[in-house]
């Protein structure tokens, strides 16, 4: 039977990947590339740095495929999410036909594919459709929680404390709760409409990349610098992936 | 001065250690290895397998050290863990101070240094008293999150909504309250006690290692299964490492 692996490849470094994901991508007939339009190019370089590098085995195929863009216009949100997975579904299926039989075929997949990402997902939804057999494995990748830790040095939890991952969207609805907020997706910079001046921000964008940008301080003294500082360097690259964490309190406070 | 890193290794598998992690073992003078008690020698094991495979730069030193066990009796729990990092902090300054001047050392940590791991907090701590002067850097690992998370083969979290990362003693207190509850360091099966029959629970001990177990389904069902299948694997083993996600709802559900 044909098999799939899902590999994470970390978040911008070429070398947070991991010997698990070498060695998944030079067991593959074809490793495949997906392009994120005009405005994420670096990210595809970083994709194609990690081939070049990595890749030793003669014979792989590399393959670049464009992943269309989500809908978003007269759809909710889950409507938008669905309908896009279907599309992506009948491109994997076409690629994945393409692997000889018996093959190997390798999804290469930015930071973890548990992590905010839907490759795996749609994988399943392809191996639920009928006219493709074939079976797949995940390989764990850094996440850019882990690189803005690493960064900034600091642990995620506070000591016993709780963690909570959330969205921009959820942040601003539900405000700063939990001791340590890990924030991603957030395209509104919610961190500046929480009223809670005394909570740490540990932000980073670009993470492990030659352009990381890391700040980190008291909200209430930073987060406008941040938010301008966020505003300047989306425009200079054209886009931006961001991230923050968000902590109140500190180690050993009841 | 002085550089130390505080290396991930990622948990279990060799394979998980990333290029960043190997090119830092190989640019140290020292690595230090932690020995947790006769119980977690298989653990050692592992780091010991991790250095024989990937230290190619001859010369490197390895150092293993004991670490002290927690002491409890007596003690709130910020308390005893403050009393702990004291005693493992004199052990760091001591190991820093047998660097060569100028010269790297590295610690090799489980998982990633910024998940429920204080070597981070323990390293700043001896920075901050006086007697030996050093810089440092962190470089992620998988932790046994991502690794639970590849061999069920499951995104982590539900489409555009949040996870909660939490402890087996938080769990019991609080309920089952995210769409996904991952629970760490959980020495009272707390999953057992949760009254929400229709969650689904994914479950994993020794991820990563040759001896990994993985179960999953409605949590009515299998709870007790999982509780007396972890009582036996510790039994024979003398010990266990697991950990477990629980997932209320499902993908595009309002």
């Amino acid at each position: 039977m044909k098999h799939i692996h899902i590999i994470g490849i970390g978040t911008g470094n070429p070398e947070h990947v991991t010997i698990q994901a070498i060695n998944a991508m030079n067991a593959a007939d074809v490793i495949f590339v997906p392009l994120k339009g005009a405005a994420k190019e670096e990210l595809a370089e970083v994709r194609r740095d990690i081939c070049e590098r990595y890749v030793t085995r003669p014979g792989i195929r590399i393959s670049e495929f464009a992943v269309p863009q989500r809908q978003t216009a007269d759809r909710s949100y889950p409507q938008s999410v669905d309908t896009w997975h279907a599309e992506i579904a009948l491109i994997y299926k076409e690629l994945i036909s393409g692997i000889p039989d018996d093959g190997r075929g390798a999804f290469l997949v930015w930071g973890d594919p548990s992590l905010y990402d839907s490759t795996i997902r749609i994988i399943e939804r392809v191996r639920q459709d009928a006219g493709v057999d074939f079976d797949y494995s995940v390989i764990p990748g850094i996440t850019s929680i882990q690189a803005l830790a690493a960064s900034h040095r600091i642990p995620v939890n506070l000591v016993g404390k709780p963690i909570e991952i959330t969205t921009g969207r959820k942040l601003a609805l539900a405000g700063l709760q939990a001791p340590t907020t890990i924030v991603m997706l957030d395209g509104e910079q919610a961190f500046a409409k929480i009223d809670d001046p005394d909570a740490e921000i540990f932000w980073g964008a670009y993470l492990g990349t030659e352009d990381e940008i890391v700040r980190s301080g008291r909200l209430g003294d930073i987060a406008a610098d941040i938010v301008a500082l966020r505003a300047e360097a989306r425009q200079r690259h054209g886009w931006i992936m961001d991230i923050y964490l968000l902590r109140k309190g500190r180690d050993f406070e009841e």
